[in-house]
């Protein structure tokens, strides 16, 4: 075994509730049901209900602990779950008691971190579990899930094992050089290899959705000052339930808030009013504003439908409003319309709207979710999308399997298109975790929960 | 049946963690295992590894759940205890998905209710639940672990059973009135009664230190101006552990702290500087200064060593001082010594310190541990402390016992004795719930967290 040490942790939050779990993995496990529950070898998977009483045999608290075999736990290792009356100051007495029974505590992912070393699951499906429990959308879910359930595994594997059939047939011409063999299948090979990378390489580009979906899909409420930009914010903040975040939002030229429409999380930002600035300062959170702009996946142009479309407006923002996606807002639609549509930029939709009317923010939301679903279709979650490190891998799988494909084109000895065929399975492998190196799965796990 | 509803709940606190625990109780439990994870009848207290399906046959997550039949759960009725991935996207999934299965969310308290109506068991050990998982100090843990136990129940039935048997006593005098034996068993009576009142009488004395552990113990540091208040005060909450509270406790005349000294949990305050005020403003931070003097249960009174007794101190506190306890700190002590000790009010220990120097914290921390253990002796955690709600009955318990001893001296009939000893009878029953009434129950369980 690698790690002789029963590691020890909470698995939920440390807060007050109703239950905690303490877990605890590594072969003191069965010795620890005898010492701390009196019971020499309780029945695996079984919720038993008993008093933990700690060294001194003092009660610490009424607990239900469960055993589980290694072979058929979580970490493949001696496990104990242990529910315990949901309170931070019981956790740690437990905890310290079970450091007194030669336990110690658990690192980020060291659990997950044993379950892939003992084979529990690929190193994919671990980065899943990480991904799942840290996802701040039910988009970010369905993807992690894909991942968990070994599609994205199972899709290398695939992939794997046809550029090893190509290194067999490689390694077979060489033995049994034979030149019009060779050169017949050599077409059939390309076909190959180029399918297989084409693939690869879609795999790379899921990543550019990940990473937008992990940072929030920013949404942009623009337009000229007093037509109604912080009425639209705070209207859709209020209704829409918002998300707890730890990123600071507020500063003097722009707010920004999560919330959640149908399935999306959102970034939603309120800039300051663009027109031409009467001081440094205004000028300044224009050029922001711009800025932000750019940065939108959606932007909301609200508009004060009673009055013309502002000209100092319309000329800073001309060109920043080209080819974005665009849902302009003509507010006030209770008064008389002064604002003429065919000033507006280019958009996908406009709403005549009255902020403060009840139905407003409902009908607004709909039209955004319209947009989402046009920019990230429902099936895309389905779809395998990768995180960084995977990308990186890709990358060089796909860079190996197009030197490949260059020589095999030059006519190039097979051996040096081995080389890189062998390259290109060594970067899968470094994906689904078939090769490994210890500062790599460091770098993996200490981005997981504490407990996990 | 009570209640035929199904409810659910999540058990665990809101927040990412490797695990989260939603808990079901009621009649649909069985039917549900079928349901969701196409078991039609799982082994009880078995831990089972399955995805959870929605009602669309969607995959929420991959899940732990366990069933336990009633008579053997919690409730006392068929439950079952999911554990997924501890995030609260998912947590929502699956709450809404048992919603759609004919489920609804509890209240707080609802599941220690149910269990209570169903006899698993009395009302003082609901409470002890709560109290456990509300306690912010181990003192606090001990004395609800004591209610949890049964201890208090026990000792509330011993009382009842006593006066049941002078119950019966009186009952039989009714029914074969003889003069003689009826006075000299009165006395023996008499001593019963006493005795259970007394009992009775402590505890609800107890109720008072529950009542300072709750609020925390206040310790108040005191003293003339820039005799090192501050620094001690710093001092103390960078050395411990400071607890977090959501009690607002900084003013300008005063800032407060929780932080914890061995078991106890201190509510830390740094007042203004007491002297003669030169203004308005510094007369009414005085004030405020003696007042917390009067509500503290510990002063740390800091003094500057290097120069004598501030007279305008010692004339402004002189009254406010007697018969506390208290704590000097003579800071500066590196400095040549002015102050003469003679001039400080009674005081239970005096210690000589450079509050800046490594030590003087952890001796002062000794100090105060030792003057909280005089206090608050370890063995007082092992007593039945009652609670707000036990006390009122108890003071009922206790008068209509009072009344009967009256009643018994000043020779009044039987029965008006009867009735007096059954009202006693009855506010203990209103203690352990053996009767109850549906206000006091909501009462009682609302002040429950949620998933308990």
């Amino acid at each position: 075994m690698y790690n002789a040490d029963t590691i020890i942790s909470l698995a939920t939050p440390p807060a007050e509730s109703a239950l905690g779990i303490i877990r605890i993995s590594g072969p003191l496990s069965a010795a620890l049901c005898n010492s701390i529950f009196s019971l020499e070898s309780p029945t695996p998977r079984k919720s038993i209900l008993k008093y933990y009483k700690d060294t001194e045999n003092n009660i610490i608290d009424h607990v239900i602990f469960v055993y589980f075999k290694k072979n058929n736990s979580f970490t493949g290792e001696d496990m104990i779950e242990i529910s315990f009356h949901g309170n931070m100051i019981i956790a740690n007495q437990i905890l310290d008691d079970l450091i007194l029974r030669k336990c110690r505590l658990a690192e980020p992912g060291e659990y997950s971190k044993r379950a892939f070393l003992n084979g529990k699951f690929d190193l994919t499906q671990a980065e899943a579990i990480a991904e799942l429990i840290s996802s701040k959308s039910e988009a970010e879910i369905q993807i992690a899930k894909q991942k968990l359930l070994g599609r994205f595994k199972n899709e290398l594997l695939k992939h794997r094992s046809k550029i090893l059939q190509l290194q067999t047939a490689f390694e077979a011409a060489i033995d049994f050089p034979e030149d019009d063999i060779k050169i017949e299948s050599y077409d059939n090979k390309i076909l190959v290899l180029n399918d297989v990378t084409k693939e690869i390489k879609k795999l790379i580009n899921s990543s550019r959705i990940k990473t937008s979906l992990n940072n929030g899909i920013k949404i942009v409420i623009i337009g000229p000052p007093n037509a109604g930009k912080s009425s639209l914010f705070n209207k859709l903040l209020h209704e829409k339930r918002s998300i707890v975040n730890d990123k600071p939002g507020t500063t003097r030229d722009y707010i920004s808030e999560y919330i959640k429409i149908g399935k999306f999380n959102i970034q939603l930002f309120d800039t300051a009013g663009i027109r031409s600035g009467k001081s440094l300062n205004e000028d300044l959170g224009v050029e922001l504003s711009l800025e932000m702009i750019e940065e939108a996946t959606i932007l909301l142009l609200v508009l004060d439908s009673s009055t013309p479309y502002p000209s100092d407006f319309k000329s800073k923002t001309k060109e920043a409003l080209l080819n974005k996606n665009i849902i302009i807002i003509e507010n006030k639609s209770d008064l008389e319309k002064k604002i003429c549509p065919n000033e507006y930029p280019p958009s996908n939709s406009t709403l005549s709207a009255s902020i403060h009317h009840e139905r407003c923010s409902e009908m607004i939301c709909d039209q955004i979710l319209e947009e989402l679903d046009k920019l990230y279709p429902n099936d895309n979650f389905n779809d395998i999308i990768v995180n960084k490190r995977q990308m990186i891998h890709l990358v060089e799988a796909s860079k190996f399997l197009d030197d490949s494909l260059d020589l095999i084109k030059s006519n190039e000895p097979e051996e040096f298109i081995l080389q890189k065929l062998r390259l290109s399975i060594e970067a899968i492998n470094l994906i689904i975790g078939e090769s490994t190196n210890e500062d790599m799965l460091d770098m993996l796990f200490k981005n997981f929960c504490i407990g996990k």
